[in-house]
């Protein structure tokens, strides 16, 4: 099915290599750790040429392949070199956002006069729209991470390192099915929550503290991603005018996703909204992302992108403010976009303190 | 004195283009988990492009360089075409085995005449030996992953799950210092031991089972690994036998690592060992790898590679034997490469039960 509807857009293209490890999980259902690749011709049996060390479990996960087992990193170039004169393709379709240039000139080496055809968009697209089984899996990975929020928030107390919320919560999460995090949890008090991307480090929470924590699992290879805020003790008034300012920005732009509105257009209310609040320099990254095999994937919800957003995509609901030496406020939510609007997956409340 | 050490090297090239995260750590002590990029010419002052959303933390940390500060995705090109004008190279070196065929072509693109040379091996062998700094990180990581392990094995039991056995160890190593794990940890039971690669699952422990487990943590930024193999209740003969097998051909393996053994004779002399108990088919890896900021790096310890160990490397020591609907044996280390042999970092206790 996802490979019909892939071979359907392949109209340019005689054959695909896929070697992005998600990319191949979403054909085949096996996610490798080791190198393998796709060669899938337009018509006939695709191929999945996979390394010994996996080639045990590939071989019982992959159906609808031709499984070729390689044994030393040659024995890739040769499987290449061989469905190449096997097939005859000449035009070859490639993920041009992750093929390293040296495989592409190893595929140069061991084919004659090949043209590449970049493809990542077209897969790009075709993995936005999330089937009902992966908005399942996904709803799921949400869950997870709002009981792992739940902890975070209850593990928050003046004192506590910002890495000891990190240990409360992914525990929490590993013991109800999480494989691990989407992300390295971001645990960021204090000064150091102006920081967008500050993960955790030894700081001890302090009354008065603003706490950005920002996590998520893996399910079943999908990924969750939740940011809320809180204050250790009291708000101040400030705090509480930012916060009202990210949430109500962060609702407003909610309420207007459904099929058919363009991407830019969700991120430029809520920029505008929180302008108006006198913090428009502040906001300083997209309104969010798309999330499912990796927890930024297509489409960014950005200034930018002014592509329509259709039924069954899933992406991050986040604005955020963020003010050197003050403090940063974001608020995270993972939506659903439905036949005449949005579902919301995550369902921790939000609250300041 | 890294930055120096690599212009050593770059007597072919007039700049060098670095986008891979580990490498853009190494060189500049800034790990971006946003889009970065650093542009070293050969004399004068190197820039870094960083992103808006880590332009304060990556300012107040990069040493050194001149700090290009990116708001929009196109400026990342602006600043790259603007530099190759200022500074005038013909000949940049780029990484090859990481950089993508998206933004060669960009870099294609936003200059003129531009020749691209492979640097990824030159890059590779310089991080491959690790500073005393480095070691004193690594050896941290190691002593963590050995109290992770020590938790794993208590946590062993007959009715335990493979990923609860996980979320001890990872609980354990979180709150005495690990940012997260350097690859998803494998608890691999039973019939799943045979799966090199097998993670966890939600199978619980039998009694009988041979269970891997294989594990490492990263802290600050640097990676640990670490394997050992228990059976659940009292082991059998051929289990005993195997692990015996793979212990032995482990240690005398790393009785002869010292600086100037080629990796190709240290994994053969295991693999020798291995083929003489009737094994010789189910050691179907290499022997091990180099470890640092990536989990896997330089040095490959592998039956192709004829390259000479140098003192200051750190690499893992790690035979298996996996027997399909028997089980599999994993026992691995980390050593570090010393004047006149090694030293192992991690200090776990071999035993079967």
């Amino acid at each position: 099915m996802r490979l019909e509807k892939l071979r359907n857009m392949l109209s340019e293209v005689d054959a695909l290599f896929l070697s992005k490890p998600e990319n191949i999980f979403y054909f085949s259902s096996f996610f490798s750790t080791s190198f393998m690749y796709l060669l899938i011709p337009r018509d006939g049996t695709p191929f999945a040429v996979v390394s010994q060390l996996e080639f045990e479990e590939a071989n019982s996960t992959i159906k609808g392949f031709s499984i070729i087992q390689a044994k030393k990193l040659e024995d890739f170039d040769k499987a290449f070199s061989e469905l190449q004169k096997e097939l005859k393709f000449k035009k070859l379709g490639i993920e041009e956002d992750s093929l390293t240039v040296n495989i592409k000139e190893k595929l140069e080496k061991n084919s004659e006069g090949i043209n590449f055809v970049p493809v990542s968009n077209i897969i790009k697209k075709i993995r936005s729209i999330k089937s009902s089984n992966e908005i399942e899996i996904i709803r799921k990975a949400a869950r997870i991470a709002d009981e792992g929020m739940k902890k975070a928030i209850e593990t928050i107390n003046p004192g506590v390192k910002e890495y000891e919320v990190a240990a409360e919560a992914e525990y929490k999460m590993r013991k109800i099915g999480s494989s691990g995090t989407s992300f390295e949890t971001i645990i960021a008090s204090g000064y150091r929550s102006a920081f967008p991307h500050a993960s955790c480090s030894d700081r001890k929470l302090e009354n008065g503290d603003l706490v950005i924590i920002d996590l998520g699992v893996r399910y079943k290879n999908y990924c969750s991603d939740i940011s809320r805020t809180h204050t250790v003790g009291s708000p101040s008034p400030t705090q509480k005018k930012i916060f009202q300012t990210v949430l109500n920005a962060q609702q407003k732009a909610i309420e207007i996703i459904r099929p058919g509105i363009k991407a830019n257009e969700i991120d430029e209310l809520a920029r505008e909204l929180i302008k108006k609040e006198g913090y428009g320099n502040y906001f300083i990254h997209s309104f969010g992302h798309g999330i499912g095999i990796e927890v930024h994937e297509h489409p960014q919800i950005s200034q930018n992108n002014k592509e329509a957003i259709e039924e069954g995509m899933i992406f991050t609901a986040e604005p955020g403010v963020y003010i050197l030496d003050f403090g940063g406020v974001r608020i995270e939510d993972m939506v659903l976009v439905t036949k005449n609007g949005c579902a919301i997956l995550t369902k921790s409340s939000k609250f300041l303190d």
